[in-house]
């Protein structure tokens, strides 16, 4: 047993000694009570091998992921005043996006663009230069890339797709060297661009968003990305930034962690992604970014099939996926089991205030929708608070008798408002209770409506007093209820139409940040 | 060991002839070579046991069921003028829900309630009443349910509450004894009452309901009825029936699936439940009827918060979560895990054509929403399709040469409309082919609604050709993409906006309930 462990020792410091051994295959061993003894060897050298570059430090990434996600100057390389292009959707997404830095257009021959001097070359501007929007078709990129480099400028966007995703991996290697050679970061190849809500700045060709929030959100796919532009402008979800980031050449996760860590403007961080290009260096930053703000990923390819998928859409190598839930685990990240999800955990975490304790108190007209609440509680791992009997008197008062108090607290359908706002400022009110579970029965002694406002007015006034509490709530009932459900959303407590599950889910990810981070 | 199995024999035998045994204990049993001997035995026997009555013939509850549903007359018992009683929410319902029957209010003291002649008692009417609605208080109850009997009125819908709900098991005790006596089926008592919109019937306080359809749902719960209807409104979601089930003293689960199997407006039955009041003959009714029609369960109450929470409510005794998963399984049910889930089951599964084999496709404009659509196969039970090479190398003219062909086929996202159409017919045409899921991204060259009319037309001239496959649609995209799900989802193409799991998780109860179903 010695002896084996001596071999693998030696094997050990063998390849790290020698990073270019790719493969080494001991084949059979023959192991004695005297010795062990390795009959074969087979050893795959790589001659190309280049040695793993000594990783960037946290300060250098963030000051050039400061410059280029918060630039004084923009330029646009492929500017064109001409309707349709790409280079004028950017040109058009800055200037009406409202972005109050400088936007330089470059173009070969234009004097002239959109009403800002065009130049040839970046080189030809006299103001720094923070970010280079590249809208111009792949040939051309490495040639501007150079330029940019020579003019010191930190990043790059690189809309422009034909890189490794269209069999192109030569063009992409030579566009990375450049990248190292000048450091100058690369966002890209193949992406829509970025959103930088804070600066009112659109880095990109597709439709413009403006609403700001503190959800960051990045997505690996254009598809996606578009699909969280729709769905964010849908359900009004305000957002510091969102972020292409394609055939992440060089810009990925782990860089977004560290420029999103520290920016003042985000309180959450939501990625999608088809692989991670560097585990560790991802595991690293979300394990420490996760304790200060929320991380949620939605790792794409987890299946087999999907796997498969992505290696042919990003050539993404999905790995292994009980892997990723490992690390994604151990990493504090909270992990999104659909696009959907994502989505509304970007929307919903920032939203809530975080939780004191496990105590879940669920309040009820309904006492159907209770018991579907309660059984999403579980699924969500969180725990009915079990009911004091003092407390359980407490509420008895305002139930009717036929009501059941005890969790959940099940007030009747037939109540009037003032019984949702008993109950509910009783559950903010005690401090053995960390966090409420609404459930809303549309009648019409309590149209929806009523019960928002009274909701949005009790919290607030709770606000005042200094108690605050996650509140999430179900509505139950006809059409009238989407239009509450916004009314609570946008106040404070997100709610749901028609569902017991999604509001516990969005409760649940806020448990499971908050215990992550050690909160609880 | 044959000495051990006559003694269980013999217990069985004594079991079966007294059944007033309601526990038995043998222990210990001391076995030896020659023979077995119960050392002890503990019988507990309720010598209050009632015989459970002789199950009704599925032919009687039919006939019953059938004039409950589709009444030619109506009673409404605490008919009001007054605004605001649930009888004047009842006539109200009735007359401008344009049911064409005859509707007779029942009042004490009126002549004339909103037009229609008075009666102080369903025994006063001449004609022959199907239906009686009951909107009086619980006390009350009995003694018109009395005069229903004699005037041989089929059903009882038993909105008011005030029974076992709330802690009077001897008033709701005794109606059942009276609907047994008579053969009044009860539906209820505590319920909202029911719809049946072929024959434009709301027998309900809520909001009227008229949307045509074919997918029947029930609830036990009042709260869970609202959000079906709220809902179905919001979706557009066309009925053939929405049930209050309640307290289920009756009429429950079993009986609404034979009505249901043999009603021609209704394609799909789901159905929302705490508990089964009787296991088997759901599970024997489900069993049939599922062979035919799709049969959808959510069984609130699975975890043991959820059942406590069930058992406080509606005195359900939940049981054991892991019997109802066989039990449903083993009955072709498809188990919905969320009320959400119900309710989108509910309106796609009847939308799609039942698939004739199990090879699925996808065809993506983004590469990304085929990744993730590819997982969501996976999670819902179905496979990718393996492409073969004629078929493959038939994709691949359609697509651009960096876009993929396999399963997902990409088609990329910079694509004209014509690729969508051409490869969405390839897969249509092709017989190896069974079911299609579809990814859209957002262009400028294919906007939203270009590409769902283009969809949808493909699927109607194919479908004049005689090729009917079940289609769904993932859509990505800024908000316009919404009016393009809605669009598709209208014409028979269930899509959604912003996720990639819904359409997946539709198509994939599809297949689950063709599988049961022995069509596959």
């Amino acid at each position: 047993r010695e002896a084996l462990a001596d071999i693998i020792v030696k094997v050990s410091q063998l390849v790290s000694d020698f990073p270019e051994m790719v493969e080494l295959d001991l084949n059979p061993v023959f192991a004695t009570k005297k010795d062990a003894i390795a009959a074969d060897v087979r050893i795959v050298v790589d001659f190309d091998y280049k040695p793993r570059p000594a990783p960037r430090s946290n300060a250098e990434i963030v000051t050039a992921m400061n410059r280029i996600m918060m630039p004084k100057a923009v330029a646009v390389i492929g500017a064109s005043a001409e309707d349709g292009k790409i280079g004028n959707s950017v040109m058009k997404n800055l200037i009406n996006g409202g972005y109050k830095g400088d936007i330089y257009p470059i173009h070969p021959k234009a004097t002239e663009i959109m009403g800002r001097k065009a130049y040839k070359s970046v080189k030809d501007v006299e103001g720094v230069i923070d970010t280079a929007v590249f809208a111009i078709p792949a040939k051309f990129v490495a040639g501007a890339l150079i330029e940019c480099g020579e003019k010191k400028i930190p990043g790059a966007v690189l809309i422009p797709s034909g890189f490794a995703e269209a069999n192109e991996p030569a063009l992409q290697e030579e566009i990375v060297e450049i990248g190292k050679k000048y450091d100058v970061r690369l966002m890209g190849p193949n992406i829509y661009g970025f959103y930088y809500t804070p600066a009112n700045l659109c880095a990109t060709f597709c439709t413009a968003y403006d609403v700001k929030g503190s959800a960051a959100l990045s997505s690996q796919s254009g598809g996606i990305g578009m699909a969280i532009i729709g769905f964010s402008r849908s359900a009004k979800m305000g957002v510091s930034a969102i972020v292409g980031l394609g055939n992440k050449s060089d810009i990925d996760e782990d860089d977004l962690l560290a420029f999103f860590e520290q920016d003042p403007n985000t309180n959450i961080i939501a990625q999608h992604c088809e692989d991670l290009k560097d585990g560790r260096a991802f595991a690293e930053a979300a394990k420490r970014v996760s304790k200060k703000k929320p991380v949620v990923v939605l790792k794409a390819g987890r299946t087999s099939a999907g796997a498969k998928a992505a290696s042919s859409h990003t050539g993404a190598l999905a790995g292994n996926d009980k892997i990723y839930e490992d690390v994604l685990k151990q990493s504090g990240v909270i992990r999104a089991r659909s696009l959907r999800q994502l989505l509304e955990f970007a929307r919903g975490i920032p939203v809530l205030p975080t939780p004191k304790g496990e105590n879940v108190l669920i309040i009820t007209g309904a006492g159907g929708s209770g018991v579907l609440l309660s059984d999403s509680v579980v699924d969500n791992g969180m725990s009915l608070m079990t009911m004091p009997p003092d407390l359980d008197a407490a509420f008895r008062k305002f139930i009717p008798p036929f009501g059941a108090a005890g969790n959940p607290v099940d007030i009747t359908g037939g109540e009037p408002p003032i019984t949702y706002v008993n109950t509910v400022k009783l559950g903010l009110e005690d401090e053995r209770v960390h966090s409420l579970i609404l459930g809303y029965w549309h009648t019409i002694v309590t149209p929806p409506m009523v019960f928002a406002k009274n909701m949005v007015e009790i919290k607030n006034a709770m606000k005042e007093k200094g108690i605050e509490k996650p509140m999430v709530a179900s509505l139950a009932g006809d059409i009238e209820v989407e239009e509450a459900a916004e009314y609570l959303y946008l106040n404070g407590i997100p709610a749901y139409a028609y569902s017991t599950e999604l509001p516990v889910e969005v409760l649940g990810a806020k448990y499971k940040w908050a215990r992550g981070a050690g909160l609880l």
